[in-house]
């Protein structure tokens, strides 16, 4: 496809911006972001509502299903679920091999390895070709399997053997089980509970984009939450909640963040956890985990509290007008810390629940597809140039 | 992000056709496609004439450093990418498990399974984090294992061994001798070789646009070329020309041609290797590779031509206006045929040019990036409803 500045021939094209910023690109009933309000929602609901009175599981349930459960529907939406936690054998074997491939342990691209030997394990065929009611099977799979992948391969890669999921805990305090190997308290898994649920979707993100693209070609959902896997591991979109943590410890203390907080200001440095694409005021993720942490106490929220605080002054000053806020990395971080989540598994911890809603993304899309192919300028040197034999 | 019909708050949304057709979101200097006038060229040089006149090798120089190289370019740029064609120790012997990990052997899924292993091996890093030459150097490693991958994977979900590359034969050639296990002839070399080169990129595709929007996030390279992958794997983009080949099966002889379309039509099946979103004209690869196949000769070829001139014939009556034309898919399927390349390899080797074009669009993309992330109208019943209590 080309436009009129250079096919002469009459061929219509738009302009938009290059980040496609603002650019509406489709219908979605799933949820949206209101960013000048400081307010998301998934279908009807506010998500931070949802995320303080029900269970990732419900929460689950609404992006599929497109309402909330009622108790007896709960109760057999976890029953499905249940099974699908467990690792296909001929992948389990694989598992220790692919956490150690590599002189680092990269956790995300070992998630979307594992994830894609799986869904090759699992059979899945092109989205084109299944119906509606196996792809939402192929979707639970994903979502019940990744919690999994991600904590043994992360267990294997610390040397530690997997945790089997517990079929006596719901999603998240079996996702801290399955991390650990320890029951986690009430506390703890009502805190990540929180965390899951209120990152389970946030509008056409760069990896909800990505795999809507992917599913737009007809592809397999396994395709399209790999490639969803690889855009989240940029850290332009997923890869902040552990350095907004490292910037607490680079600080130090709290006498030393104005300076330490001017400084990297003057030197160009982007602030971790501070200021979104999308929100001009409060991140309400922000504010939500900010009470999280609060309840679950300790010295780490005090410190973050009072970082929070000298940075958001210090950007006022030096940045007045630029609206940067607090945003859901910062209090991400010290909410996983305290429930024993580790900062190698931040991202994947927002992959787990993330993929719920790539999946809801991806059955929408399926439902009702139209293939995705933009158009670029070109602005290279005109062609046709001949082409010469080699000198 | 939400547009003015329902945050009430006056952020302005540019709304476009739902697939982004003829909408520009980039700019590029890597090539383009004309659609009107049957024309797409890789930088200032017309595309077929580059596979008519050129080896793969000098293509894939061009698309990576902006220009053909000469003689001594060509010969250390191919000195570069020898040693990167063999598959690293650890993951060489997951292969086997990769190929046979599922009850069907999906090569694209075997591929981006075992590419994500290997860019865990060579310890890729997100881009953001990696300088220009480093990143080219990703690229160069991925676009030369991608053909030992792709034929291992194949050859091994057969029962056979994986064949070593070898270090005496180019790019085309050397595809071929991994395939098969024998060394082509020159006829069967030069076929294949511009086969490949003619489909290393094509404009803004939708596995394109994937890698574009996974390398906005910061991602690493690996996880760009995965996604892309799992795109080209969709039916609706990389997954037809073995369909084409099914479909002159199914007819079985030329007498049964014109029947056997029109009851395909009048059912409103799709026509395989017929029409392009793009091209309203002659496709130019498929007249490329229509004089391809016909040197190669043989009556697949001489049935092929017979179909295509029934299909157009039939197409013209029945969809008159509609301009459907032969497109690459039609004797791509009979070259590759031709050349010994099973029909399971035909999108597999699709995507071992393709990964050339994709990592130049990385490479343009980390040189001057911007995230990418739309928007999207929310369609759904109106926020906030209470959330309820669990009956």
């Amino acid at each position: 496809m080309s436009d009129k500045s250079n096919d002469g021939n009459g061929s219509t094209a738009t302009e938009v911006p290059k980040g496609l910023e603002g650019v509406v690109v489709a219908d979605t009933a799933i949820g949206d972001v209101r960013g000048e309000e400081g307010f998301y929602h998934y279908r009807q609901y506010n998500a931070v509502e949802i995320a303080e009175k029900r269970t990732v599981e419900d929460a689950w349930h609404l992006m599929f299903e497109g309402k909330l459960p009622s108790k007896a529907e709960r109760d057999s939406f976890s029953e499905e679920i249940r099974p699908l936690r467990s690792v296909p054998d001929q992948v389990k074997k694989l598992l220790p091999a692919v956490a150690t491939a590599g002189d680092h342990f990269l956790p995300l691209d070992a998630l979307r390895t594992a994830l894609s030997l799986c869904t090759f394990a699992y059979d899945f065929h092109p989205s084109l070709d299944v119906d509606a009611e196996e792809l939402r099977g192929q979707a639970m799979r994903v979502c019940a399997i990744v919690p999994t992948l991600v904590t043994s391969l992360y267990r294997l890669s610390e040397g530690q053997e997997p945790v089997e999921p517990s079929d006596d805990l719901p999603y998240a305090a079996n996702y801290l089980h399955m991390l650990t190997g320890e029951e986690p308290s009430a506390e703890q898994a009502g805190a990540i509970e929180q965390y899951l649920i209120s990152t389970i979707d946030h509008g056409f993100n760069s990896s909800t984009f990505t795999a809507r693209v992917i599913t737009s070609t007809g592809a397999d959902l396994g395709g399209a939450v790999v490639g969803a896997i690889g855009a989240l591991s940029g850290p332009l979109h997923g890869g902040a909640p552990s350095r907004a943590l490292d910037m607490l410890d680079a600080i130090g203390e709290p006498d030393n963040a104005e300076t330490w907080i001017r400084n990297a200001i003057e030197k160009g440095e982007r602030i971790m956890g501070f200021g979104h694409r999308v929100y001009k005021t409060n991140d309400p993720r922000s504010l939500m985990l900010r009470d999280v942490a609060e309840r679950l106490g300790g010295e780490q929220y005090e410190f973050a509290r009072k970082i929070e605080d000298s940075v958001l002054k210090v950007l006022e000053e030096l940045k007045p007008g630029r609206r940067l806020r607090t945003n859901v990395e910062f209090y991400s971080g010290v909410v996983m810390n305290s429930c024993g989540v580790p900062r190698a598994m931040f991202t994947p911890t927002f992959a787990s629940s993330r993929t719920i809603g790539w999946c809801a993304h991806v059955l929408e899309q399926a439902a009702d597809n139209r293939l995705i192919r933009p158009a670029a300028r070109y602005t290279g040197p005109p062609p046709p140039e001949p082409v010469p034999d080699p000198e």
